[in-house]
């Protein structure tokens, strides 16, 4: 028997054990956006230091201006130096009554299928999907007494409130957080049976503006045809963000893209995805992406340009005559790798000023931006990753991209300098950040299973 | 001396009494909107026909589902039947903290140009203006016995609350109420010393509509691109309704308008109207309208289409990442003599429908709809009233357009067939429906001697 085979079974010797650690952290209450759970966060974050004080690791709980860090080192080993990053924070619970049995209660429910779901908040996202990768640590540690490479964590308390302490901690102690790896363990499975890596993910603009023309509200009656319509003039200049064929059409917005490589236009093919079911889930039909884009590549790889809300004149019951003076509206872009976020925004403003009619004028609002990223899919660590998911899961692990974007990431990535690897066991219908939020039992035990063999592939290479 | 400079004489010598008689009315609080003033509304109706039968008229108060109607009848006479219309009620008074006197006690308050105002709801708006017409025919009466020609009164008291009772009761008393020509006073002069007779004003057509693609709001990280926006649609949709030109673009939409008469044309071209200042005077520099139309074409004599209000998705603060499934728009089009309000609500729901891309619905909802109306130049009647005002005030009456809609008119000319003379004394800055609401002395002294002018040309005419 291999050592790495030695560990897994004591993985699946010791699951009552792991599942009696994500039990305890679970009913921890560590909502990070209510004030009255601020005791809790910190709780949750020592109870993680504590567990990681277990696996050897030189830990410490760090004060911020809001919940605190948690960041643990272990000992210098050959080998690729990893930081694995996760959130011991929750989502708030309600509605309340919607939940069939108390939030930080955490209970297993068998399934028909065979299957137990683990019940509580934060059983996904991400207390059990970071204990995967605690726990896998611990078992390498029980049976072997060391870690198999240098292992670093850093935990944070406020990812679901938008991370305002993360890129302060990141900028004040860079060095001491620097690894050669980001290992994160927060996204899906691609489907209930293949593992996935996220290699990609697409970038973020977001942009209030507002079109003023004349000085006052005008009566259509009076005024109508003449004086500049505010409504109209937002109107047409959406209606010029995107072409018929669902391009953008910001002159300058697709400059320094580069097309898919080919090997992973071939993988998404060959993906287990149907496009039309993903978008009968929604009552659509057809794609209003790119002409001549797969749904996945319009979602994953190409950027956009949606509007978000848009708002003018008279809205309410009845009816009013009047020519609106302003018009608003809140958009968005998703960016792809290639694409500056400040550039994109000043050409997205250079374009609307260009499209202004006479007595009109625009005021911009930034909100939040955001790189895109793409991991190098050449990467060792990647391609050792994927084959332990594969050998885990019986089936080929998924490059996929989202076409969401990871803020925190582009963080560490812009201040640090590192690429993210993202494993996670989570399934689509987890029920995160909703009523009734599971965690499968096999996601958890295959997880912690499958970061053992990660683990193990990465402790034979060189970084 | 003539009989006319006769009784134009008698019109200043009793003109203190006619202002008394305007105070009595305007103290009687008719306001028709609010409940707690309808034993107020039938007090001036009662008001109206004790008036009326000291003209000789055969007056009564008729009960509608609403505030009652006046109706009176004079003798048959030789030479054209007139009926006047006017209304009875008043706008509400608040914010009553802004005005400078309490609106139902009327005042006299001289001004520094040697000018007087009449101060009080419903000064100007209707009470002042109609009861010029009614003091012109007791100067009538007064002087030589008689009224010169026969005349027919209707007053109703719900002008100012969209006049729900009267398309009823001219369906009901059609036959009782037809005359060879309405009189209207409750319109402007051109400007200050210039009078007016409104000859053409613009149809109306009021809609609402709601664009749905898919059947939820979706996140635009996950559908970014792939999905139908139902906020882009809307705006698409918006951004085709006029073209660069100003013009609007549905097929069909200018079908049977004719070109404005080259005297009119010519007559517009001399009034006094500086379309800069016009635009000007609300922050605008530039028409907005079809290229190579004057403004006052633009607004009195050709249609247009107007966003009066739009909503879709997030418009609150700080900013959400929705791709919106549903945007909804008011918009009203104006119209000119030749389209049917009808056929155009048609030609735009076709038009919309014939816009949209996959996956997107629409649903229409009807607003209030109104024909364009524009009096025949060559009147006889008209010819006489426009010489008996340029004799009174001493410069040619225009021959003005609105752009606005006066529905009430196209219920007359629609159920009963009857065209309508628009003349009116009001000044533009009368604030009508605002606090300090007030009437010129000159707009009503003259305004009497210039309807007794008027009546004394009719009765020279064979209908």
């Amino acid at each position: 028997m291999t050592e790495l085979d030695t560990i897994l079974l004591h993985v699946d010797a010791t699951l009552d054990a792991s599942l009696e650690r994500l039990f305890d952290f679970i009913r921890i209450p560590s909502v990070s956006t209510e004030p009255q759970y601020a005791h809790d966060c910190r709780r949750a974050a020592e109870w993680l230091a504590t567990e990681m004080t277990e696996l050897g690791l030189d830990a410490s709980v760090r004060n911020t201006a809001g919940h605190p860090m948690v960041v643990g080192h272990g000992t210098a080993m050959p080998g690729p130096h990893v930081l694995f990053y996760g959130h011991y924070d929750v989502q708030p619970v309600d509605p309340l009554n919607l939940w069939t049995h108390p939030p930080f209660e955490p209970k297993l429910v068998p399934q028909p299928d065979g299957e137990t779901h683990i019940l509580g908040r934060g059983a996904s996202d991400d207390k059990g999907q970071l204990l995967t990768f605690i726990e896998a640590c611990r078992a390498w540690k029980s049976v072997t007494g060391t870690l198999p490479i240098q292992i670093s964590m850093l935990f944070e308390g406020e990812e679901e409130a938008g991370s305002p302490s993360l890129a302060p901690f990141l900028d004040a102690h860079g060095d001491e957080l620097r690894a050669d790896m980001m290992l994160v363990c927060d996204t899906d499975m691609w489907d209930h049976d293949t593992p996935a890596i996220t290699t990609m993910w697409r970038g973020f603009v977001s942009e209030e503006f507002e079109i003023t023309c004349g000085d006052r509200d005008l009566h259509s009656g009076m005024f109508g045809s003449a004086a500049r319509n505010a409504a109209q003039v937002m109107g047409t200049i959406i209606g010029k963000l995107r072409s018929d064929d669902g391009a953008v059409s910001i002159p300058g917005f697709y400059d320094g893209i580069t097309e898919l490589p080919e090997a992973m236009r071939a993988q998404w093919a060959a993906l287990p995805f149907d496009a039309e079911k993903f978008l009968a889930d929604v009552g659509l039909t057809a794609p209003a992406g790119e002409t001549g884009r797969s749904v996945l590549e319009q979602v994953w790889a190409r950027p956009t340009c949606e509007i978000n809300g848009v708002w003018s004149g008279y809205t309410g019951d009845g009816f009013k005559t009047v020519i609106p003076a302003r018009a608003s509206a809140k958009l968005s872009f998703r960016l792809v790798a290639g694409q500056d976020p400040d550039r994109i925004r000043a050409l997205f403003r250079a374009y609307v000023e260009s499209l202004l009619p006479p007595d009109c004028s625009v005021t911009f609002k930034a909100y939040a931006a955001a790189a895109a990223q793409a991991m190098p899919l050449d990467g060792t660590l990647l391609g050792k990753a994927r084959q332990a998911l594969t050998d885990e899961w019986e089936r080929p692990a998924a490059l996929a991209g989202t076409g969401g974007s990871i803020p925190i990431l582009g963080a560490f990535k812009q201040r640090l300098g590192m690429d993210s690897l993202l494993v996670g066991f989570a399934r689509f219908d987890n029920r995160i950040h909703s009523p009734n939020e599971k965690y499968d039992l096999s996601s958890f035990h295959k997880g912690i299973r499958s970061w053992v063999r990660i683990l193990a592939a990465f402790s034979e290479t060189t970084p």
